[in-house]
């Protein structure tokens, strides 16, 4: 029982010498890998750069606690940065204390939100963001983000959190382009991008061992960290209006206590809660599929208590929302952590350098962590995947395309709600009018199969209908239509028999329209039959009175009913007709 | 084509003498007997009594040209009145120029909705109401509508659109008694039920001819309106504060032009829509109904169009939102109505009435129109319908019980909201966390079977798991929890048969999992089946990658992929297990 709320109970007991040297290891490369990216993300939301390391320190010693996945590293993400920022645009002005406050506040409500949904078990809710709009938010978050980042590759301002604002402030105040901005921008992300590409194959080619060159060639961001802040310290680049980190407050995490602030809590708890979400998939994505590489597995429920507890750690220690991130779990991984303890030596790395080393960071430039930045969320854009889904379904085609626009001209929580709007719609309207299919015994079987589509036996008087759908409100005239227009169009029909194998569901108002095709049908002295009722469905209808009132039989399987309505005194000896095109399968 | 959208044509070329006669005789039935109904709605709806009659004139023309139910009657009617008082409430003074104005309005865009709706197609959406939210809705409302004629019985004021605000302002007015008007509406809603219940036995008894005697039975109402009125007039009972009608203007409907002011559309489209779907899903239910009975059809997307254009009629002649009544329905039904003809010889009835007579309602008091109202509204009450749907399942239940509560306390609007939200979650939650079942062979047929409900062979390396339901995203990652836990529990099991006959639908999210768990078995050493995947899936798989990377095969049927997979080399014999309890049907 505390096992299952605690998972550390579960590693900690048998934690021994190998776990711990390759957990400090990957904490180490953690430690150095990271903190670039949490000044960055904190300036993107639009905080003090030092936020950033405050949110990776107290929530990683917590996630170790409470998270379920072996190697999520949690964190400041881009997303939840951007989402932040997006929250907080109109309540304060950016970096302000006001404005920190309010970050903490979202931090607070999205930890609470997460750990309520965790002991609610409402980790099933995650379910209904699909595929496609998983994936169009991601490209579209990339495409946000980076144009978010091209004003600080510019050395210029630029405002709006939705691609054409962003644009827009881009184009006007191009004019005041600065052009050493500009050059460590464009040189750290050329550099990045060579890096990233041609690294690992050069090292190689030195005779490095491959670990290593790949390790290396991972630290491309700190290596552009360390160069570019000697060249802006050297030449004294502040000065000539290059935008740096500047000045970040040495010492641990303060204690923080969020605003009581009513009617603020009213206005964020919309974002809370999509941050919460958004959150909460990016980490129940990236820790699955990991989980699944070393045949682990994580827990959606224990997750939300996971990031709730850290997000209201973060909330306590003057941070912001965070989540398990792509990029950090990524390096975490790739550096051999086996358990959370990983997380827990990497907290202790960023919390030294935050008590002793502040002052190195001063004048690192902003054009270098938008650069680092670019590059990294880039990989989420992923344009393949539309001309995939657009193969094969239009359905999942749609979603994904209006999340990824919705997302990029309305905002993030415009794209999610349209995505999940629209495949709910579209499902709810493919299962409002579902397929049927008349079939007929493939010769020699007792299988049934679609006359249209293959080659099978036929009775003129005996319509086997199989409908390929729960019956539910939504298709329950459809079904009436659907036989009504049969009948009419098939006179000689005596009996039909409804197979019900891919029928999950009868529910009241489908249980109404059986009812009254019952009766009509009886009316047009056409008896009616079910066939391969499943058994949680036939619980149900002996408990209403159609069963009673129908005028056929209940059939285990469509080959009885064929048998029997065939051949009711076992006499007639006519042969069926056999129709369709040749078999296609087997 | 021109038939198509003018159904009309369809009957008036081949009208006849014995057509005309049987139209002839329930037009003026209708006439009687809906004078005083509409007059009630309209003061329901917080209008002048005239407006129901001008409502139950020129639609009723429009409707025989273009509604597709051929004895469908449309006028004012009780649920639409008191949405329609509940929509402009806030907007004017009832009874005020500015108020009937805005009735006309809401006519107007109720039509213009509906028509375009029509000519869109859109009358599938009226399938998203499911039986047990109409059925909570309706009970609701005629508890409301109740609620709301019983201060006008007692003669006293009441307010308020809910059923706490109604009973709340009932009880406050209590004190202010009106005992003559109590007579009058006491006395009549006796008469009427004591009618409704004993009369047709009575007069039958009498000697009088079956149907003559439920004709004479339905007249009551025009009793209790001629006698009552006579009293009032006699006794001059307005004189001593009985409420009557009072002054109604007579001549022709007047050609009004509903108003052109942009905020109050922006203010009124909301319970437009509302009404003109609530009122579509009335007329629809009654007008299948009674088709049903004389073997007829209608067409939901014309019904659209004949709802519109009358509601348009409405708006341009002084009226208020129409839809096809209940109560006026059954008795143009039961009068004997063959076409949309006798709707027309009830419009120019009520259009003489009108013209000439409206004098003669002065007298008629306002309680004798509550209690038709209250006797007529409470046959929509049907609590039975609670206790039955309860039996039959406990999500239609939680819709039903959903949208009658939230109908009587927060008003007409929140209940459907509320139900079909209700309904659409309900529904996905199922789908999400589907059933599924191990099968085995029923023993000496090609039938499958659930092993836990069936006596059934089974081979323990081979686990044919039949998954019912479609495979979206909802229940996607469900999936992958399934079949891993299936793995993890029975190490012996080296072939997975994944049997689709219920799976009408992979999405591209449930695809992705399909391909996660096909590599995660792999590594696992088992091989992935597929079974009885229907035509229109299996047409959309062959276009992705699935199918290539599938580790093993797709077979027909289940029974084909059960011969192959038990005895590949056609030499193994070692009998299959029988477990399970003994079959249970067939």
């Amino acid at each position: 029982m505390l096992k299952r709320y605690l998972p550390i109970l579960s590693w900690l007991p048998h934690y021994q010498r190998t776990l711990f040297s390759h957990d400090l290891l990957a904490g180490l490369i953690v430690t150095a890998m990271v903190i670039p990216q949490s000044l960055a993300y904190a300036l993107l939301a639009g905080l003090p750069a030092v936020v950033g390391l405050y949110a990776s320190i107290l929530p990683l010693f917590v996630y170790a606690v409470f998270g379920s996945s072996r190697t999520l590293a949690v964190g400041p993400v881009a997303i939840l940065a951007l989402m932040t920022a997006a929250a907080l645009s109109g309540i304060a002005e950016p970096g302000s204390a006001e404005y920190v406050e309010a970050a903490l506040l979202l931090a607070l409500l999205s930890g609470a939100m997460l750990t309520v949904m965790g002991l609610l078990r409402l980790g099933f809710f995650a379910n209904f963001l699909s595929h496609p709009v998983i994936s169009g938010f991601l490209t579209a978050s990339g495409l946000l983000i980076a144009a978010s980042q091209a004003a600080h590759l510019l050395g210029i301002d630029s405002a709006g959190f939705t691609l054409p604002a962003l644009l827009g402030s881009l184009f006007a105040n191009l004019p005041e382009l600065h052009l050493p901005t500009l050059a460590i921008g464009a040189g750290t992300l050329l550099f990045l991008i060579v890096t990233r590409r041609y690294a690992t194959p050069f090292l190689t080619r030195l005779g490095l061992p491959d670990k290593l060159a790949r390790l290396m060639t991972r630290a491309g961001p700190v290596f552009a960290v360390v160069l570019t802040t000697l060249i802006a310290w050297y030449f004294a680049l502040a000065k000539s209006g290059v935008a740096v980190v500047g000045e970040v407050p040495s010492g641990l995490p303060p204690l923080t206590l969020p605003p009581f602030d009513l009617p603020l809590w009213r206005e964020l708890w919309v974002p809370a809660l999509l941050i919460s979400v958004v959150g909460f998939v990016e980490s129940v994505s990236m820790g699955q599929m990991l989980a699944a590489k070393r045949r682990e597995r994580i827990s959606p429920d224990q997750e939300l208590l996971g990031l709730g507890t850290s997000n209201l750690a973060a909330a306590f220690t003057g941070g912001m929302p965070v989540t398990g991130g792509l990029s950090r779990t990524v390096i975490n991984f790739d550096a051999g952590a086996r358990t959370p303890a990983a997380g827990v030596f990497a907290a202790v790395g960023i919390a030294i350098v935050t008590l002793f080393f502040t002052h190195l960071i001063h004048h690192l430039p902003i054009a270098t962590l938008a650069a680092i930045i670019t590059v990294s969320i880039l990989t989420l854009v992923d344009l393949e995947a539309l001309r995939h889904t657009w193969r094969y379904s239009r359905s999942d085609f749609a979603a994904l395309l209006a999340t990824l626009l919705f997302t990029l001209v309305e905002g993030v929580e415009a794209g999610i709600l349209a995505g999940v709007g629209l495949s709910i719609a579209l499902f709810l309207y493919r299962t409002s009018r579902p397929h049927s299919a008349l079939v007929g015994r493939v010769p020699g079987t007792e299988h049934f199969r679609n006359t249209a589509r293959h080659r099978v036996e036929s009775d003129k008087h005996i319509a086997l209908l199989r409908i390929d759908e729960s019956l539910y409100f939504a298709n329950a005239r459809y079904l009436e239509d659907t036989l009504y227009d049969l009948i009419a169009s098939r006179p000689d029909i005596d009996h039909v028999v409804l197979i019900c194998s891919a029928v999950n569901l009868i529910d009241a108002s489908a249980l109404e329209s059986l009812k009254a095709i019952n009766s009509r049908l009886k009316d047009s002295e056409v008896t009616l039959h079910l066939a391969e009722v499943k058994g949680p469905v036939m619980d149900r209808l002996t408990r209403s009175d159609l069963i009673e009132a129908l005028t056929g039989r209940v059939f285990l399987s469509t080959y009885s009913a064929w048998r029997e309505l065939r051949n009711p005194t076992g006499t007639r000896s006519d042969p069926p007709s056999i129709s369709g095109p040749p078999p296609i399968h087997d």
